[in-house]
């Protein structure tokens, strides 16, 4: 079926035969969990399976990256989510209406991307469109033609997310987009024009779409309205008037059933007048046989197929490792010209030349998204790109990559993406930007989020190592680095570089640059400092380890061993209570090794100027440091 | 001076000298510097200077309650803004000059709070419009009248949260807003129609603000036009035609002066053309003498009065958490109505009725500003209100409230604000909403934020305790809760409860609800199980301390000191890695005391259901947990 032939009767026989259905199993699975979203997933519906029966989305097409795409922004519409995929096939409509909402199922109160069908986990309200756009615009660098449809809530667009997901959609002429709000005009609070101003129509036609007006629960309306949306050279918003809880007389424009379910009773009543057996007992019994399988819940991060370089920085080389990440990405985006290799997302928020992704801007524009100042809707696009078949990269400053996308990352990871977020600027080491731009919680913030790794190479060498192995390996990824100009660590020789020619990068891999008597544990900007402070300690017969532990959330303890019953000295440009200092005190407390942590790292919020005086007025330069070790030591 | 009167050829010849001033300031600061941006403070400082010589502020009525506020957005215009200070007399120019981001100075890259006459620090953009807000909405329940001034990019205007404050201001009415936006047409990455589509002035048309387009760089205009906002009876938007590096030949309309500094021969040559003495030697000179002091960076929280009453719910009540906080909310806010007592904001992101902040919206209109699904907004206008002289409170889920506004919560901090999160549904505690609704991160996020404190109550009666000591105490504190209806927890006696009458809250300190051989740490909503973790164990004959940590960012370790020498078992509804058991681990580590952690906490996200039977499902039931304690002692 598509929507370029003719809405016939029978189809819209069919399609209100189908939406009583529905109506019924949005009903008997909410009353049966005693809690959930009727309210709009009943509005909602009819739109829904209008797309679900013309588009070109199927059990069976599911895999193919040609598909057309279906996003629910609004993911508490479970139940007319579920209902609409188990009824087309999707999976087993009796089981998801069972299951909902049990503890253990994968029929969760939002939805979630391990079930079959749903292109992307929502329930944070906002990210919806941003979404789509990421398989919109994965789909027009892989030089793919598909539809993509997003459904979001009402009172939803008061989001600011979605005014960013909007400029990039025009921006990007994402004319494929087509995008529905379920304009019921209830939010928990009530009436949405009261709650809070909003003037949605003129929004999205400020912004550059196409609106169309049209009843939301008229099968045949809603299919020239789609139909007349794909043949217009703009995204669309088709503003769907609809009504909570339609179908049922006594719920109806009543907006306590946003999120209230019915009590049996008034579920026998409902499923009566909507002409629907009341079998709630069949699924009373598929509940209580429910047996939990954990790996039901399990998401595979997509893979990829990228080839990079060699590449070396000689002991003489002078750069920042951003500059490597240019290098990097540059090669990397190169590469995937060839036949056979996964195309490359490079999206950047207007920092294009500080995070050194401008050489790919100039010579793969097609590769290259720009963003805007929009960092939220970036994270989100990005992650979802990521799951639509590129290698999609992310770069900014570390504040607006990790502190200001910090539950778009989550999603990301909730998702099971494979975003690789790249943060120029972390540190005291961004330096004159001052306060407001000090990331210094690159490591903390994200060993939050369960999934997500985290690399901070020492430098430039190692940060092109760590960048090729993120773009190749599955799942999410921060590489985070500092803004200035670093030197090449050479190995313990001193005559060659430490990450050169021969090193291959490993996760976890904790690299012992100078063997000692006790440990300085560090990573980042501060690895070639703390080999200074080791220069220093030696020329009073002090002999200090230097381990630098390139993934600070999961660095490999081994290397620790030996040097558990001294004092570790933590090095670290970071928040000295979440950055790798809280990984060893975490690991060494599950073992009770009672190895003491001494901690150099940022006690507070510094100051804005040159990174060498900043870290000089808080003690944390290496002459600084190397004394306050051997006090300790003595 | 006011914008009541006539603009005079006298004002025009004072303020185009003055400008000429502030522009040589603006370079020589950020020549000097080598470092900082040049070009949009060139295209703003013409409209600033405008507002600082009519409005009412200046140096004099700066504590003043009823000053007008002028907030600026985009916070790297700093060279601006501390000339436009300065020259008017809220410090001394030359000192601002010379160590214009100079390390350990306060005139840092982007404006900080603790500069007389920097409202708000920003620089991370699209914020200062929900700051000003926050003042706005501050003065109306204050019921005093001032103006508030906004100044923004025209880049920054990509930003989604500026959408959300847009609403918020008309929704609020808060005509008495102003907004500039400095429409130069270039951002970092070229022209801003380029870069990102955009329609500045028909998206704030469209969100029913007052829109005047005025050349930013004529006087008797930009005094026209502000005169004319102050009739209007909307917030109103200036959009100002402007040119960056306006004033300098060679650098007007060049993107690049964005964020790069003239070199000193590009300085003489710009400072004849404005016809200013070339200084720099001087100010060299002042650079050389700067003398650091860690206090001036110092910020004084907001002190408030408030009044409550001492509240206890007894053994037999079982309520949830929230509702002790709607009890506490409730009380605050009636009283506060009294003279002589500081007023109050409660923020809601419509959720009231689950926040519990429904009673307030019914009987306090006034003090319960609705501000939608708005988060972003939220977070900030609510910090900007607390400095504005009222008490503000920010009720919301956890994943809202901590998650999705973690760099506004960032930089409430940065700004030493005194707003009050509550953050309800935290942990695995919020049920059936699933996966994207579980803020297992409500300790471990805010760890990063230096100065937030953290406060998870045990029981109703802890709940309504602390919320009142949130409300009391100068600084941002978050008071995090779950869902569920728990039972009231009672003393060692059982008799009565343990959070009654004669308890006082105390931040950090530790409850020891029983004595024992060996610690179980916890909070929150796991507190309860812990006792019948105890209980079970008991039976046994195994004696379990039950060590209650309502603040666990900062528990008291006094009172783990007589366990240290056996396992600390913690028990907590947070990611295992970051929550009371990271805290524990870093003081341990510390002191290198050897203790064993033994981790009872989520080890992923888990699943949507029932809290009682995810835990059981996950392992974290109190019986898996005291088996468990049971094998580990052995």
């Amino acid at each position: 079926m598509t929507f370029d032939g003719k809405f016939t009767q029978a189809d819209k026989q069919e399609l209100e035969k189908l939406a009583a259905t529905c109506r019924g199993d949005i009903l008997k699975c909410t009353s049966l969990a005693a809690s959930g979203h009727p309210g709009g997933s009943m509005s909602t519906i009819d739109m829904l399976l209008t797309v679900y029966k013309f588009a070109n989305i199927s059990p069976e097409n599911w895999e193919s990256t040609t598909r057309d795409r279906v996003f629910v922004s609004n993911g508490h519409v479970s139940p007319c989510v579920y209902s609409a995929l188990g009824r087309n096939g999707f999976f087993d409509i009796d089981q998801a209406i069972g299951e909902f909402r049990l503890a253990g199922s994968i029929y969760e109160g939002h939805i979630e991307r391990m079930v079959k069908g749903v292109e992307w986990t929502t329930g944070n309200l906002g990210q919806g469109l941003s979404a789509a756009c990421g398989a919109a615009i994965a789909g027009k660098i892989r030089d793919e033609d598909f539809n993509v449809y997003c459904f979001m809530g009402d009172g939803e667009s008061q989001k600011g997310q979605i005014s960013e997901a909007r400029r990039f959609a025009v921006q990007h002429d994402l004319t494929n987009i087509t995008a529905f709000i379920d304009y019921n005009k209830l939010q928990i609070s009530g009436n949405i024009e009261e709650v809070m101003y909003q003037n949605i129509k003129d929004d999205y036609a400020a912004a550059g779409w196409h609106v169309i007006c049209v009843d939301g629960h008229d099968f045949e309306k809603l299919y020239g309205a789609i139909a007349y949306a794909h043949t217009v050279d703009q995204p669309v918003l088709i503003l769907a008037e609809t009504v909570m809880g339609k179908g049922v007389s006594f719920m109806e424009n009543i907006h306590g059933y946003h999120g209230k379910p019915l009590t049996e009773d008034q579920l026998a009543d409902a499923l009566k007048e909507l002409g629907i057996e009341n079998d709630l007992d069949k699924y009373k019994k598929i509940r209580a046989d429910f047996v939990y399988d954990p790996s039901h819940h399990e998401i595979s991060a997509p893979e990829v197929k990228v080839k990079y370089a060699n590449k070396e920085y000689g002991l003489d080389v002078k750069t920042d490792c951003r500059s490597a990440f240019g290098d990097a990405i540059y090669e990397l985006v190169k590469n995937s010209q060839e036949d056979g290799m996964t195309p490359f997302a490079v999206f950047d928020c207007d920092l294009a030349g500080s995070v050194k992704t401008d050489k790919v801007e100039k010579d793969f524009p097609v590769n290259f998204i720009q963003s805007g100042i929009q960092e939220h809707h970036t994270a989100t696009t990005a992650g979802s790109a990521s799951c639509n078949g590129v290698v999609s990269f992310f770069a900014d400053f570390g504040v607006f990559g990790v502190d200001e996308v910090y539950n778009q990352q989550r999603l990301n990871d909730l998702n099971g993406a494979g975003i690789k977020t790249v943060t120029t600027h972390v540190g005291i080491d961004v330096g004159e930007d001052g306060k407001t731009h000090q990331c210094l919680d690159y490591v903390g913030a994200m060993r939050n989020i369960f999934g997500y790794r985290v690399i901070v190479p020492a430098d430039p060498n190692q940060t092109y190592k760590a960048v090729c192995y993120a773009a190749e390996n599955p799942g999410n990824f921060l590489v985070a680095m500092g803004r200035s100009k670093i030197n090449t660590i050479a190995d313990e020789s001193g005559s060659k570089p430490a990450f050169g020619k021969d090193y291959t990068f490993e996760y976890g891999k904790v690299d012992v640059l100078r063997e000692g008597d006790f440990a300085i544990a560090t990573y980042g900007a501060m690895t070639g400092r703390a080999l200074q402070v080791a220069d220093i300690l030696a020329k009073d017969g002090i002999k200090a380890a230097v381990l630098n532990c390139s993934a600070p959330l999961h660095p490999d303890m081994e290397a620790f061993e030996k040097y558990e019953n001294m004092p570790v000295f933590v090095y670290e440009d970071h928040n000295e209570f979440t950055g790798l200092a809280a990984t060893l005190a975490n690991k060494f407390a599950d073992e009770g090794t009672g190895t003491r942590l001494v901690r150099f790292g940022a006690r507070g919020y510094a100051y804005s100027g040159k990174p060498d005086d900043i870290l000089k007025l808080i003690g944390l330069d290496p002459a600084t440091v190397a004394e306050e070790i051997k006090s300790e030591l003595k």
